[in-house]
Parts: structure tokens; C-alpha cells; sequence
């Protein structure tokens, strides 16, 4: 699979809401499906497994199988990779004091 | 627009190959629309305008008139946003090594 096909996969999975939701859900924590159907009560168990298989193959989530649970943990190098890509490590630093002044200055004004 | 339609125009915008090839471009340089149609021969000009157009939407580029010169500058704010989101600035150290770790690593062991 070239870079260009992962990439694909990647910002296919993270253009859909729930998706960018799940994740920020195990970014706190590696939970079970289980337990992220719980979270999510107005969808159904195959659709959020469906989710969950769209992030794995994009490779933002490693699952691991522990006798009948399904561990989902977030794997954040498919975000760093997109950070290098356009940002890189010399300009971290001034993107992040843009950012920071960004979200300090009036709506009005930014 | 709420940040959920804001990240749908972002990462839709960032799922479309020549979209994210021409932010290559803009990361190393600023580019008139006339200099970028010529770096990609195969696209035509409407093309090319149409891609800017969903960068723009989507605040990844800004988009500069000068005279009859449209000038393209790469507005990296909104990919911080990404990288906060899900790493965010305590574990950026860690998943800066791991990147180094796997690509330092033999195809076959990573």
C-alpha cells in the first residue's frame, strides 16, 4: 500500500464526527467495545464495531483480544506523521504560540 | 459553524491526495494559483482552483490578492488543532521517539 492509500485511510476515518469522537474517548483511556457502546447509547453495537474497524485499518487504533473483550487503545503516530508532514519539528514551537494567541484574542478580533 | 462542521471541511479537505500535495508544496513556499497550475501539468487550471478553494474553506490556506496575483500561503493552525486534540503538548515528546523508534526499525520487526 502506497503512503498515498494510507493516507487516504486515514483522513477517510478521521472525516466522520463519531469516528473523531471514539477517538477522543480513548485518548483518555484504552477501553473495551463494550464499553464504548455504552458511551455511545443512540448507536447500535455494529455500528460503532463498524467505526471501530475503520479506525483499525487506518491504523489510529490498535485492538488487542483478551478472551471475549476487545481492548481498543489509540495509536496517535498516524497524527504525529500528520503534524511532521506539514508542520515539522522546527516549526512546533511558533505554530503553537500562534494557536495559544489565537485562541486568547476576542472572537471579534481573531 | 460548530467544531464539528469546522473538522468535517478540514478533513475532508485533507482527504483528497492533490489537496494535500499541493500543502507540500505551500509548507516549503507561498505560491501565486499561476505557479502552482504549472507545477502540476496534468490538472488544469479550474481543477486546481476548485482543490485551493476547499483548502481555503476549510482554513488550511490563505489566500492573498495582489493585483491580478491570487498568492496561496499554507495556514498550519488548523493541523496544530489536530495534533492538540490527540497527543497534545505533554505526550508530543514520547510520540516524537516512538516515530523515530519505528522508522529506525527493519520493515520487518515494525
Amino acid at each position: 500500500m502506497s503512503n498515498d492509500d494510507e493516507d487516504d485511510l486515514i483522513f477517510k476515518a478521521l472525516s466522520h464526527r463519531v469516528r473523531r469522537r471514539l477517538l477522543d474517548v480513548l485518548k483518555v483511556e484504552s477501553m473495551t467495545t463494550g464499553a464504548l457502546c455504552a458511551l455511545f447509547p443512540d448507536l447500535d453495537r455494529c455500528t460503532i464495531m463498524q467505526h471501530l474497524s475503520v479506525l483499525e485499518e487506518a491504523g489510529l487504533i490498535v485492538v488487542e483480544r483478551r478472551g471475549r473483550e476487545r481492548w481498543n487503545h489509540l495509536d496517535a503516530l498516524p497524527i504525529h506523521a500528520i503534524h511532521e508532514r506539514w508542520i515539522g519539528p522546527y516549526a512546533a514551537y511558533a505554530a503553537s504560540m500562534l494557536s495559544r494567541l489565537n485562541k486568547a484574542l476576542p472572537e471579534e478580533v481573531s
